[in-house]
């Protein structure tokens, strides 16, 4: 246990290497780590006298709060797991989550939702009821935490119809949060404001990178753009939960240079925007920020700001993990091919809580296998492709819908498109699109096919083009069974 | 499986990340990633038919060369332990290291402490013989090996007399090379020199940080001034091993101007220097390099880049250790205080090779017991003390005499100190003070106690103080054995 580093040790460290620097703002609470590593044990050992136990899951319901990085850490100090829940989830949503989860103790924030599923025998009320809870807790010492075990539970994927929860273990949450310092060039003194929702791995893991390097967590229940500005200005922050619309809003609010914002250190963004700000020239900001990321991978597993000038627009692999594109079978395929994007290394999930079925076919090979198609390029720089949602096998050939999808889109008259597989008698199945054209444009079938074959290999091209108004949608990708039923779809492997 | 990340790991992704990059320059030797891996692979191969199997040792001796890496990434593939040896040892002292470790191949490069040692049988000699070996081995698949498991053996501390090979795995030098690039800062495309020697942990840990983050290591056999001018100069490095006097002999080598050392990205250290490289501000070059360190934590521990205008002189932790200062028992000091610097982690090595009594100390109460001692600031930095060689029961008083005599060494009179322990009827043990004062400075054994009680707690005073003309020494510490004799030291607690 020489080599073991929990969320909870993190704080320990900072209490004696860093007494008096913030860590904790959050409206009228200011807490240094001293101060926040005291009120840690507490809570962890008023925990432990509502039952919570090593393995045991306490769940947050509300927005965001400097509670939830406390009950993160006191469970971290337990041994127990913290699951921050969408709080803008339907009653039914809920429901579910809470009876998979099965939660010890809920703290919430009431909500219309939530309402009529609280049990007053373990839910804790944001506020006044969750102080008294920290209040109650007495100082105490701990066993030792093994980081191998679970802290943080993130509901993500759904699989089945219904999401599971992924979990991180401490070394994951340390391992990615040593990455995001590498790229990111966080410092000491370090500020982040939480203003993006902390039951998202995005918001979570700068939360948990700015812990780790002994910075200051600055939080506010969600994002408004005038109280970005006020915050920023008043806690010097460095970095915020910021992207595309969010930086315009920002820039607006703060039109007549009301606030100072120079103390933010971020991408540039528009004249305006970078006049305001600092430019910031870490990997993270110099070229386009992000890669390619999951909550299972414990945020980011590649990073465009480790492969600036290359031509994939996923980037290259985090410094702590390792990436293969795999075939169905296990088999690393050459570069330039498409296949699924698979990783090992020390920011990984450790499963999906209580889906064993699941953990072993996701973990398939000794492989994570993310669910989503890449491609490596000559440069080793990775391109993602789409999830892997569907295979077609066509003779002895796989085709990814996704992959067929991509190279139909970029063609000029092209609005939409998706792919199915369709019964074959000689091929077992053959590759059919459906396509959306843009308004005033025009393509026929065989221009599409033609364009297809001169993307990629000629088995890939469809044997069939219908075109359509629309293509059918479950959120962002496309409905493959209405598709198939509307459409003729059949015969996948392993149906 | 899935979360271990072997250096073997690290190299295998950067074949596929980066084909086009520089791995590794060294004379005539320029190899990219994928031929690194294929050679890598291919000595593996040979040095398992030679009978090397996972636990093994494998031994370099001689100067700096590539040949090292390869040997420390072909172990890594085979779960065996590389130990670059010290080439300066003596033939006595080269024995007992061959006997204490029993690799199971050595490659050496001939020397005369060496060549009535070698067997060969099991010696290959470096250059010809060594790529011969390389050559016959074949591609292959090998199994996953466990990244807890040892890799690197770096002989260290002597204890008893003789030195303990430290053994550190993949899992501590991964976690490691994180912490460098965090506080130094390094991209992707960082160029190392490694012109300090490879079998101290000072080169190593910045070879394997520039193996971490895809980067080119550059080797050249030992320091030699013009040379480092002229490989920086054409392999645009941007970081050498280098401090104080090596500094001044790289400016004055390159007075002229000869060579352009501009990519060199290195600490200020005077006009001349400064004028010809490019000053670094990353946390490990803006203000003093370093920190505090040892071989047994993979290198730095705490780092002065992390505790910028901080009162302690070896700075805060790294961002993936714990740092407690321990009293004899186990138990933490208060700040202020001096006691033993001891430290969990995910850089912690693995404990000595075959020294299973002496991993028990080291280890009590499940702490790294550093054997230095070290003291908390108000502000919660670190100050380290001295070597933790003897400790002083005086009444129920622990006393270290490292830290009297640094009270001792602040007198303006005092040129060196030494402390030892002697019998007390009373208090089991007395301090007693042996003072060597400064050429023309003046001060009585009174002046002394009283500068010592201004300094420290009242029962760390001596009760006695002789003066000498020199302290009796081993290496940089005080010889105290020699001391007790000359000045009737005893009654050591445990003695």
């Amino acid at each position: 246990m020489i080599h073991s580093l929990t969320l909870s040790d993190v704080l320990a460290d900072h209490a004696r290497s860093r007494p008096q620097v913030t860590a904790v703002v959050d409206g009228d609470v200011r807490l240094t780590y001293p101060e926040l590593d005291a009120r840690v044990t507490r809570l962890a050992d008023a925990l432990a006298g509502r039952g919570v136990a090593a393995g045991d899951r306490v769940m947050w319901l509300g927005q965001n709060s400097y509670a939830v990085l406390e009950l993160l850490l006191a469970c971290s100090r337990l041994g127990a797991v913290l699951c921050p829940a969408n709080w803008r989830q339907s009653r039914d949503e809920l429901r579910f989550v809470l009876s998979d989860l099965a939660p010890r103790v809920v703290v919430w924030e009431p909500s219309d939702q939530a309402a009529e599923l609280a049990d007053e025998a373990t839910w804790v009320r944001a506020g006044g009821a969750y102080e008294e809870l920290v209040a109650g807790g007495s100082p105490r010492e701990f066993p030792q935490v093994d980081d191998a075990e679970p802290v943080l539970a993130l509901y993500t994927a759904a699989f089945a119809g219904r999401p599971c929860a992924a979990l991180l273990s401490s070394a994951a949450l340390v391992a990615h949060s040593a990455t995001l310092l590498v790229v990111r060039q966080m410092e000491p003194g370090f500020t982040f404001l939480n203003d993006g929702p902390l039951f998202h791995v995005g918001t979570m893991m700068f939360c948990l990178a700015t812990l780790q390097i002994g910075g200051t967590n600055v939080f506010t229940p969600a994002f408004d753009a005038e109280e970005v500005c006020r915050l920023v200005d008043a806690e010097r922050v460095t970095q915020a939960f910021l992207f595309g619309p969010m930086i315009d809003a920002v820039a607006a609010a703060n039109a007549g240079g009301k606030y100072d914002l120079s103390s933010l250190r971020f991408v540039a963004h528009s004249a305006e925007w970078d006049d305001m700000i600092t430019v910031d020239d870490s990997p993270w900001c110099r070229s386009k920020m992000g890669g390619y990321g999951q909550t299972e991978v414990g945020g980011m597993l590649t990073f465009l700001g480790l492969a600036e000038g290359g031509a994939g627009f996923a980037g290259r692999p985090s410094p702590l993990v390792q990436v293969r594109i795999l075939d169905p079978e296990g088999v690393e395929v050459p570069a330039g091919e498409v296949g699924e994007i698979c990783a090992r290394g020390k920011t990984l999930f450790s499963g999906y809580f209580a889906r064993p079925d699941l953990n072993e076919v996701k973990s398939r090979y000794g492989w994570h296998h993310t669910g989503d198609l890449g491609r490596r390029e000559p440069d080793g720089t990775i391109t993602f492709i789409g999830p892997r949602l569907r295979m077609i096998k066509s003779g002895a050939e796989n085709v990814y819908p996704a992959e067929v999808e991509r190279a139909l889109k970029t063609h000029p008259a092209v609005a939409d498109a998706a792919v199915i597989g369709v019964p074959d008698p000689s091929w077992h199945q053959a590759v059919k699109a459906v396509v959306v054209l843009r308004p005033d444009a025009a393509a026929s079938a065989e221009d599409l096919v033609a364009h297809v074959r001169g993307e990629l290999a000629a088995y890939k091209r469809p044997r069939e083009v219908v075109f359509a108004d629309a293509i059918p949608k479950q959120g962002f990708t496309p409905d493959y069974d209405a598709l198939d039923a509307a459409y003729g779809g059949g015969n996948y492997p392993g149906a």
